[in-house]
């Protein structure tokens, strides 16, 4: 299972990827020309270091292939690069002193390690009313009515809220030092990574116009893929190096969080992700909706190497 | 200047007032209800128990009487409510230790000291999701078209980001211990306290399908009774006791925090706040939107005793 990414999406999809990634990293740019004015500095500075460093981008690039996916029209980009605001969001507050205490992130210091604690802070509480603003941008700038906008943001809010995001970061936290169990684990990385996961391909869907049954399919496919993101992300944790990573590995040792490889072994980790996989495509695949992007979409986020 | 509310408002205002304030508590409570199942149960508390206290509910408030004032139809209570939960929120992290680090709000101890930091600090990020939510369910409840509910979002988004609250709390945070100038702290009050209650009496005017030019001068109203708003505080602070406050009397000195009255003297900040009224009054009264409710509130705003 530790096959390049290269390989398993193939040379065409990486093609696409890239100049996807550009799209989406256009868009934010354009947010933060359009949005940051009349915020202080130091805030808007620490937003546009979030948004504009290196990023898989896997959130926005799922929007866009749950929208290919489900017959979707026109430009999704911006509506796919608000989902990456609040993702953005979460990496800044994860890395603070009071939570994880990270110094470096995508191959960079974190945000709080180059503007200071009090404005990453206010920088990250700023991101989620950003977020909202951009996904209704988003929602607009692809024509979609307002009914469709108003479900969007309201979907992207549930995600990142309490019973999502928020309330998953909280878990974990409090998880730090405990011996949790299976199902414990299950709940706080379903709420912490795969509900934004899950919101993501959802969003593609509804953007899309699709009937409420394909909706559901996106979302059982992106729920079993949101969790296959977060096993494999404490996978990499044990075995890969901070310099591929391009943040510092091992810290859920050193934060004595409970992860899946030690829960299940690290094969048996990897075996669940890879069983997750299978079950979101074939979800899709019932509905008709399996495209060769979702799959390999679904492949790389248990295949990736950082 | 010293009239107690009952004698500004009158006794008539004030029963309406206490029968408005209770109907707000029930659209927070229904809020709860609704919103906060599937969130971890400290989170879910936390929330709770910030939006459940005793409160003055000026911005639901302000947010009724703009739209009665702009001739709306209908129950406006849960969209004046999803107001407070954005300001409700704001107070929770004010309070943070690592911010003005308060043990007292409401007579009651603050979140944190009741259910610790971390919960304190995930509900308040969960809660500006949650406002978004409630927003939409307001309007929804109100019977309004997708286009407002998406506008009424939008400008709450505004208010409540970087360029507005968010923002305000890093630049006041920022600002202790340093003299600022006049135009500095006007700058900083404007946007932390000045533009949820600015986007409050918009929002009413807005659910309310009032014009450009009568929105905007509800804007102006808003925007001046808001510093008002901010000054008096400023004013309170040394003036009052910790006792009728509800919350530390003196913290201003404590925190060596420029304020209006140690740049303007007592008396100085108290015209300034008496001339922004009669500012505000002015601009409705030019679009025939006194109502003599906004009046009232707006001396309130200048003659409260806490």
């Amino acid at each position: 299972m530790n096959e390049p990414v290269a390989t398993v999406a193939g040379a065409e999809s990486r093609e696409s990827l890239t100049v996807e990634r550009a799209a989406i990293d256009g868009a934010l740019d354009e947010f933060c020309a359009r949005f940051l004015g009349g915020m202080p500095p130091a805030v808007a500075n620490a937003i546009r270091y979030s948004l504009l460093g290196e990023g898989k981008r896997l959130r926005p690039v799922l929007v866009l292939a749950a929208f290919e996916a489900a017959g979707g029209r026109g430009d999704a980009t911006r509506l796919a690069a608000a989902v990456e605001v609040v993702h953005a969001y979460s990496l800044v507050h994860d890395d603070l002193p009071c939570m994880d205490d990270d110094d470096m992130r995508r191959g960079r210091p974190t945000v709080h390690k180059e503007f200071g604690v009090a404005a990453a802070t206010a920088a990250g509480l700023a991101m989620v009313p950003l977020a909202v603003r951009c996904a209704l941008y988003g929602a607009e700038s692809l024509g979609l009515d307002d009914a469709h906008s108003r479900r969007i943001v309201s979907e992207l809010m549930r995600a990142s809220g309490g019973g999502g995001m928020i309330g998953g970061q909280l878990l974990d936290l409090e998880g730090e030092g405990r011996a949790l169990t299976l199902a414990e684990l299950e709940r706080i990385h379903n709420a912490k990574t795969g509900a934004l996961i899950c919101a993501a391909v959802r969003l593609g869907g509804i953007a899309a116009g699709a009937s409420e049954e394909r909706i559901d399919a996106l979302g059982v496919y992106g729920r079993a893929i949101g969790l296959a993101f977060q096993i494999t992300d404490d996978v990499l944790d044990v075995t890969a190096t901070t310099d591929v990573l391009g943040k510092t590995a091992g810290r859920d040792a050193v934060l004595q969080k409970s992860t899946y490889p030690a829960l299940l072994g690290i094969e048996g980790a990897r075996a669940r992700a890879r069983a997750l996989v299978e079950e979101g495509c074939s979800a899709l695949n019932a509905e008709g909706l399996l495209t060769s992007r979702l799959e390999h979409l679904a492949r790389y986020v248990v295949a990736r190497r950082n």
